[in-house]
């Protein structure tokens, strides 16, 4: 399979990963929910070349995760502000930032974090749960049944 | 910033990315949830050539991820066998698969996934949520607070 085919495959995890699989993409993405939403914050927080910025930005107003917003008439400037779309990207982003956490600091090199709930006030342990029964989701518990499309 | 650099910064999201954030790697975690094991059988179902597959594959035993178990002794061959710590990007490759189900299908031209739960035996919605109040974990309620290794 050549990687541009990916958008065109049945699996949804490939569909996702033909946007967010490659480099940058997703720190693009992390950086959007800690609010940064202008090119030159993107790229002094980043540090990543202009070209490679505007390329991946681009194909993210694209697809509609970001939506492209005129903050500024001369010389015109854009803010990038996630769409509902890139706001359910959250459920990914936490669960990446769980596991760098718990499984990428073996040696206790770097800081390890806490998730405050803000809504209920308390530490929280994010976690992928059943919305019927409430258990944490487990590989070998969960079975994919695709259908035809209506 | 230089992405070889992302492994050792403080954030965690930066840090699962430097060893997830490239093309085909998730791929590959995905086929392994789908229980395939074994280096011919990653190469035919995702079509990269067997240079790059390996590449891939040892970086994930170096950062134990896989497991490489010999299952045959002449000719020597490995199978690569998802670790605890493999096992826990679980919840980052569901939330994958939600997302592109419910994002990247907008003309309805691919099949939709349902998911069974087989533990309960309900169709389920996987979502982030609060192993406190149970409520689903969103961006702007949850904030992250940094600590010192103890």
């Amino acid at each position: 399979m050549k990687w541009h085919e990916l958008a065109q495959t049945h699996c949804p995890i490939a569909r996702t990963l033909s946007i967010f699989g490659d480099r940058w993409t997703l720190l693009i993405i992390r950086n959007a929910f800690l609010r940064t939403q202008r090119f030159d914050d993107f790229q002094q927080q980043l540090g990543i070349t202009r070209h490679l910025l505007a390329e991946r930005l681009n194909r993210l107003v694209d697809c509609h995760v970001f939506e492209k917003v005129l903050y500024n008439q001369s010389p015109k400037r854009y803010e990038y502000k996630l769409t509902p779309k890139g706001k359910a990207l959250y459920p990914i982003i936490i669960a990446m930032s769980d596991w760098g956490n718990t499984w990428q600091n073996e040696d206790n090199e770097f800081l390890s974090i806490n998730y405050l709930h803000k809504k209920c006030g308390n530490i929280t342990k994010p976690s992928v749960t059943c919305d019927c029964c409430g258990e944490e989701l487990e590989a070998n518990q969960v079975l994919p049944v695709f259908q035809e499309a209506e």
